[in-house]
Order: C-alpha cells, then sequence, then structure tokens
C-alpha cells in the first residue's frame, strides 16, 4: 500500500517527495537517544491544502503519517516507528500576518521562534511608531513554531509567558481523513465550543497536524536585568527562589544551576564562578522597574544565605553574568569525549523542589555517570543531563535508570513526568501511572479522531490498554 | 425508566433527593431569559463518589444528568431540556487543601470565589509570615468555582489574571459512566499526554461532571490603584486603552462604559459622572510601581484627548471612583419598571473592537429599548444589556434580533460570539458559523466521552449535524 502511495504522492509532489536513504535517515530521529525509525518517505508541502493532501493519501492507504520540524526535541516524537510518510514542514516557513495592535501573529507551522523574532525585529524597524514586539517562549532550541506547539514547549522564560498552549489563539490543523479544521481565531479569550485549541497542543501529531497557528506575542521590554547569585546549598537557593515567587516580584526567568556544572562551565568557558548551587535571575520591564525588582530579589537572598548577588542591565555584562547558564549544555558535553546528553524532565510543586532535586543528586552522586543538574525553578520544572558515550549500551541503560528514579520521585512528590519535553517514544510506559484512568479518556479521543491509527502511530498513548 | 432511577437515589440520598415542585422549578433556570426546563429530581452529593454514584445510575437508566452550581449563568446552560437528574453542587463546599508556597489550592466543585478569598484571608491572619494570596478571576456573581470552570468564566481582571482555563492546574471529573478521573495534577505544567483539563473547562458539563478543581492562587497586591477618565466618544477611548496595553502597562482591569450607561449609573447612584464613554482603570502592586502605571497611562489618556485623569490609592477613595462600575447592573435594570437584563457577550480583536461597539450602539440607538454598553476592553470583550420588559415577547424577540447583529459583527471582525458566557442554550445555532467544521470534532469527542448523550444533553453542540 505504501508504494502505492508513494507513487501517488511522487506524482503530485514531484522532488518535494524524497525517497533517498540519506533523507529518511536525517527524518529518522530527534537529538534524543531513542531508536531510529526510517520513514519510508519524505514529504516538503509548502501550504495546508498539500498537508491535507498527503494525509488523506495516507488515510487511503492506511499508511502512518509522521510530521517533523526541526528534529530538535528530546523524546523521539518524530520516529516513524511504523514507516510510512514523514511529512517535513520546514518549507512551510511563511509568517502570514502580523499585528502590532492585537499583539498577535499568524505563520506556517515551520517558521522557527528565531525566524519570527527577527521579522518582528525588522517590522520594528521599518516602522518604529509599533510596539517592538516578540514571541518569548524560548525552549533553548531555534525550533519550529509547530513543533512547539506538538510538544507544549516552554523553556525558561515560562515563569513569565507561560508554555506554547496559553501562548497560542488558534491553529489550522489537518486532521486524520485529511480534513482542514481552524479551532480558535484571534479573540484574546472564547467560551465558544470545547477548546481543541488546547487539545492539539501537547497531542504530538498524534490527533491531527498542526499547519498554522495564531500567536499572542510580547512587548520587547524596554529593559532587562540579569542577576546571579551563589548558595551555600541546594536548600538555601530553592528557599529563596519560593520567597522571591511568593513576594510577587515577576522574575522573566529564574534558572538553577547546581554546583557540578558551574564547575563544568567553568572549566568549557573559562568562567571563575564559585563552585555551589547557583541561581540565575532575569527581570523584565522599564529601567527602575527591573532595577527594583533586582533590589527586591537581592535582599531576598541575602536573607536567605546567598552569597555575593550580582546584577547588570547593559548587555555585554548581562551575557557575562548569564555565560554559565548559556553554556550549559555543551559544557556538560565536554565532561567526556564522544560523549550525548540523556536528558530527564520533571516538575513538581515547587515545595517539593528541594527534596526532588536533593534526591536527583544523591543517584547522580552514586553513579560513575557525569549527571549536572539545572532548572527552571520557577516552575518547579528540572532536568538532569547524564553525560553518556555515544556507544555505550551500558551508559544508555545505567541513564535510563536514573531517569526513571528521577521520574518515580516526582510523581510520588505530586509532580509530572515531563514539564515540557512531552511523551513522544520515551514515556509512554509511565503515562498510566502519572494519569490514571485518564489516559482511557485519552485513547477514546485518539480513537475518535484517528480511527485508523494513522497520525503518529507508536507516540504517546501506551500500546496496550491494561498497561 | 426516570421513576426507577429516582427511587433508587432517594433509596441512597434519602432526603438529599428532592422531587417537591418547589426545588425542581428553582433549578430549571439560571439568570437568564431562556425557557425553562425542569428536573425531574434534584440530588445533593457532598463527595466525589456520591456523584460518581448519581451519574452511574443515570448511565444505567438512560436519564440526563444537569449539573447545578449557583444558577447565576446567563446562557441557559443549567436548564433541563429532556429532564432528568439535577445534581446541585452546593454542598460540594469543602476547600480540600491550599498551599502558600505552591501558590494554589484544591477546593470541591461548589465552593464559591468569595468562599475561597474568605478562607485564603483567613488563613493570612491566622499566619501572618505566609503571603496573602486570593483567587483574581472575577465574572461579577460569587458563582461556584466549579460552574466558572465549566463555563470557562472570566470576567474584568482576565487582562491580567486571565480566563479559568488558565488557572486550572488540575480537575476530577465524574465521566458519563460514572467513572472518576483526575486531570492534570499540581505541578505548575506538565507535557504529559492530552490536555484533558483544558478540555472539560468550558465543556459546560457536556462530557463530564467537576467535582473537584486544583487552582492556581495569586498573591493580594500590596498596593492597588484605581483610575477613571472620560473621553469625548468611543473612538478615542478605544485608542487609548490599545495604547495603553502596547505600552507594556500591566493593567489589572480595564473597563469601558458608554455614555448611556454613565448616565443610568448617575441617575441610579446620584454620581455625578461627565455622560460619555469613560474608561476605568485598576492597577496591582507596590505603592511606587501603581502609582507609576498611573502616572503613565495618565499622559497616554491626555495625549488621546482624555479628560481629567482621577486616580486613588486608598480604599474609600477608589470606591467612589469605581462606583459607577460596581452599580452598572442594577442601574441598566433601574432605566424601566419590571425589567430585566438580556445581557450579549461578544469578544474581537482590540483593533476591531471600535468598530464592533459603533455597530453596538447604532443597533441600540435605532432600538426602542434602552442598551447600554460595557466591556471589558483589554480583552475586547463586551456586553450590551439590552433592558426588556420581563413578560414582553416583542421586547425578547427585539433583544435576540439587536444581540444576533452583534454577534454577526464580531464575527465578520474576527471575533468570538462568546468571550466568557459560553454557549448554553442560547448560542448553539451560532457555533457552527463561528467554528466551521471544528464542530465535528467537537461532536467526535462528545460521542466518544458520553455515547447515550445523558450529559447535560442539548447544551452546547447544535442538534442536527448539518446545521
Amino acid at each position: 500500500m505504501t508504494s502505492a502511495l508513494i507513487a501517488e504522492l511522487r506524482a503530485a509532489f514531484d522532488d518535494r517527495c524524497v525517497t533517498a536513504e540519506s533523507t529518511r535517515v536525517e527524518h529518522a530521529i530527534d537529538v534524543s537517544r531513542h531508536a531510529p525509525g526510517l520513514p519510508d518517505a519524505v514529504v516538503y508541502p509548502v501550504t495546508t491544502e498539500e498537508v491535507s493532501r498527503i494525509v488523506a493519501g495516507c488515510n487511503r492507504h492506511g499508511v502512518p503519517v509522521v510530521p517533523f520540524g526541526t528534529g530538535t526535541a528530546v523524546e523521539g516524537g518524530v520516529v516513524a516507528v511504523r514507516g510510512g510518510v514523514c511529512i517535513d514542514l520546514t518549507r512551510m516557513n511563511q509568517i502570514v500576518r502580523v499585528s502590532a495592535v492585537d499583539m498577535d501573529a499568524t505563520v506556517q507551522a515551520g517558521v522557527t521562534r528565531y525566524q519570527l523574532n527577527d521579522h518582528l525585529a525588522a517590522l520594528h524597524e521599518s516602522d518604529r511608531s509599533a510596539p517592538e514586539l516578540h514571541f518569548p517562549i524560548d525552549p533553548g532550541a531555534d525550533a519550529s513554531l509547530g513543533g512547539m506547539a506538538a510538544t507544549c514547549a516552554s523553556g525558561s522564560a515560562a515563569v513569565r509567558y507561560g508554555t506554547m498552549r496559553g501562548s497560542m489563539l488558534g491553529l489550522t490543523v489537518v486532521l486524520a481523513d485529511g480534513k482542514v479544521v481552524k479551532t480558535g481565531g484571534r479573540a484574546r479569550k472564547s467560551s465558544a465550543g470545547y477548546h481543541l485549541t488546547g487539545l492539539f497542543v501537547g497531542s504530538e501529531g498524534t490527533l491531527g497536524v498542526i499547519t498554522e497557528l495564531t500567536l499572542r506575542l510580547q512587548r520587547v521590554p524596554e529593559a532587562i536585568a540579569s542577576a546571579v547569585c551563589p548558595f551555600g546549598d541546594v536548600d538555601s537557593a530553592i528557599a529563596a527562589a519560593i520567597e522571591v515567587l511568593t513576594a510577587g516580584i515577576p522574575v522573566a526567568r529564574m534558572e538553577f544551576l547546581d554546583e557540578v556544572l558551574i564547575a563544568a562551565v567553568n572549566e568549557y568557558s573559562g568562567l571563575r564562578n564559585e563552585v555551589t548551587p547557583t541561581l540565575f535571575f532575569e527581570f523584565h520591564g522599564t529601567e527602575d522597574f527591573v532595577a527594583e525588582c533586582s533590589r527586591r530579589t537581592g535582599e531576598i537572598t541575602s536573607k536567605r544565605g546567598g552569597g555575593e548577588f550580582r546584577w547588570a542591565t547593559d548587555r555585554p555584562e548581562r551575557d557575562r553574568l548569564w555565560q554559565a547558564r548559556y553554556d550549559s549544555y555543551y559544557a556538560c558535553l565536554a565532561l567526556r569525549p564522544n560523549s550525548v546528553g540523556y536528558v530527564t524532565d520533571v516538575c513538581v510543586p515547587i515545595s517539593n523542589l528541594a527534596e526532588c532535586l536533593r534526591r536527583a543528586k544523591r543517584y547522580a552522586a552514586e553513579s560513575r555517570l557525569p549527571a549536572p543538574v539545572f532548572g527552571h525553578v520557577g516552575d518547579g520544572n528540572f532536568h538532569v543531563v547524564i553525560v553518556i558515550d555515544k556507544d555505550s549500551e551500558d551508559d544508555l541503560a545505567e541513564a535510563q535508570q536514573i531517569g526513571r528514579r528521577i521520574v518515580d520521585d516526582a510523581l510520588e512528590l505530586d509532580g509530572t513526568c515531563t514539564g515540557e519535553h512531552g511523551i513522544g517514544l520515551g514515556k509512554r510506559d509511565i503515562l498510566r501511572q502519572e494519569c490514571g484512568d485518564a489516559v482511557d479518556v485519552m485513547r477514546q479521543i485518539k480513537a475518535a479522531l484517528d480511527p485508523m491509527n494513522i497520525m503518529n502511530p507508536g507516540k504517546v498513548l501506551p500500546d496496550s490498554p491494561a498497561m
């Protein structure tokens, strides 16, 4: 059936339907350590109608559909575990419209966040009377906005600006039968019917292919202050973080790096940060406001036993303060030759964060693998980068075991097995442990919208109903 | 079948299962002008397990289930159009837990927002070391939190604090077969599986009965500033509102009252506000911050042709400034004897708000019915209160016609037919006009989760698939 479909697709898409092995290999995996799975073909549509035609064909032939953005996710959501057609959305890179007044934009799914932000900056250059806008959700990678919506990405600025779900006003989605629907719209809020936008966001391509997004934009702040403060231990750092939040100081970012990571970046980037758990802050607002936020935060960190509170508002100095955070991931990888990062992602109520971090750090200390810890601490979300040898099955097994213990802890501590990376392939087995019988509701929705199970099959939901 | 079920329920719930006509009449309608529909019985559960038992019984007997909170909604969502069992949730009024550190709380569905906020204030009285918290979503009425979630309520503070959907961390829901599921949890964010919380919020009881909610709380601001500014016309008021938003001033509330409403409240409350379109502002933060917000906002209103910008931070003076807004609804009703308000609810992108308001005001001017206009202008959401005679069918028909024209305008102007009141009975006919084929996706979800169509039947979704 697949070969007949591919012949059809080739007739329709010509050289935008590719079956060369090198292309299929490039689309077989994201940046994770999951086993790759090659699609049978990769198609590059440029419009929603083309995506609709591809999916309708897959539906007719019973062939899996796997959407693919920048391939920068970490839970194997793009692996073609049952082959099929990979829809590469990167050529759907048109910015459809921007309204400075409404502070919203509509983009095709393949537009990346840097591309959108560059476009917004250029618009502002050309018309200085309008406010300068940006899209602040920052998962680290320059991911496609469609992919970010599909995984409900968030990142370090979520403590201030929320996640992808809250930033979406509406979506265009191609359903399993090829039909195109629009969810939401441009109104800032609506109570009209079921909230399908929120359902498709985070569904990882298993309910439909997101082809267009209408996003809320935010004003670029007049001023940004960055700050850094070292602490004697994890507990006092987290206590300070909690007090900053409950004091109502609107941090734009608040990141935690453990002493293992600080040592790693000192080595990697030639820095001289004190080797101890450290908080990194960012504040957005007017000059006066970010100065006031910095002052109040410094008072709290000092009261909580923090060391020198350094802060700055000019760009070069801010970059110097935050360099350790920027370089974190590569500093981790540099801890070993031939390395790759096995990255965990849990999120707990902040009152349980210190306990969850302590346990994670104990597992890391007990392991022979380097495992620095960092976190979007304002959300109770943290990652452990377990640095493994690319070619070592033993390393991978050990990393998986540590990751699993951290997840079990997070669930025991009222948290979730994934704050922002998604379920993908990697956490399907955990979904019922976390969600209980709500998984059956998810299954019912999946069966209703994708009765032939062609939409990114083998992802998100566990295989067996009884599992 | 219903009588057999009622016998079962009476055996299980004793005098908490009521069939007296007076009780059934009390539960036949909300505060709207829709035709009432009496349930066959009203049951008053106190636990999720009891709700589960009631719904399981209804499922066995194929009898409709209609959840009922405070009955303060306005689109007829509680009308028992096919009879059945009304589940009155008001005795599920336990505040289960509060965490000041995590700024969250878990409550039963019948807890009202005043009850929760009083509880939070008392907690703060008893422990001054913890931050003072509140739940800021303010739809006007002292509604139950379960009902507010079911309709995705929001109100005047949504411009700052969002809607019910964004404020929910997790829900306990009784499904159509009586099964109990928990959605979400206590983590501030999660990418674990489909976002069922957001799906149940706003589903108006048609997918399940919400019995428990875990809510995000907010810090009570140190200081509040209120402000008022009159404008020569609608356009300049809306232009000022837009500029305040795009300047990034974080208004906590920003309300618009038209000159008809200002005249009405002057008469009703003995005020002497200038009879002209007027903006009402509220700012939350530190003393310095709200003063700065007020100053910057005053500069903008002045530039946009606004009149005297009056502002205050002490409570009595703030209340004086905002009294016109507080008294709005009753001032409308006082415009005629034996009156009731037919309230519209549309929401458009703010760039289209002035146009939508102008058209609505023209329909109002052309009508023999008084029809003051007010709005949560920061969201592009506004209401027209068409003041009709309680007993006049002609008035109702005319109000419905005006309401329909306003909705048509809102959809033409990229908006939604309901910003916060929900679809209920009143706007089912409009849903496909707004959502197109996305209505079929909603139907598929409804059919999957409620195959016998017992959950609040006849609400939200239009009757005929082809409609």
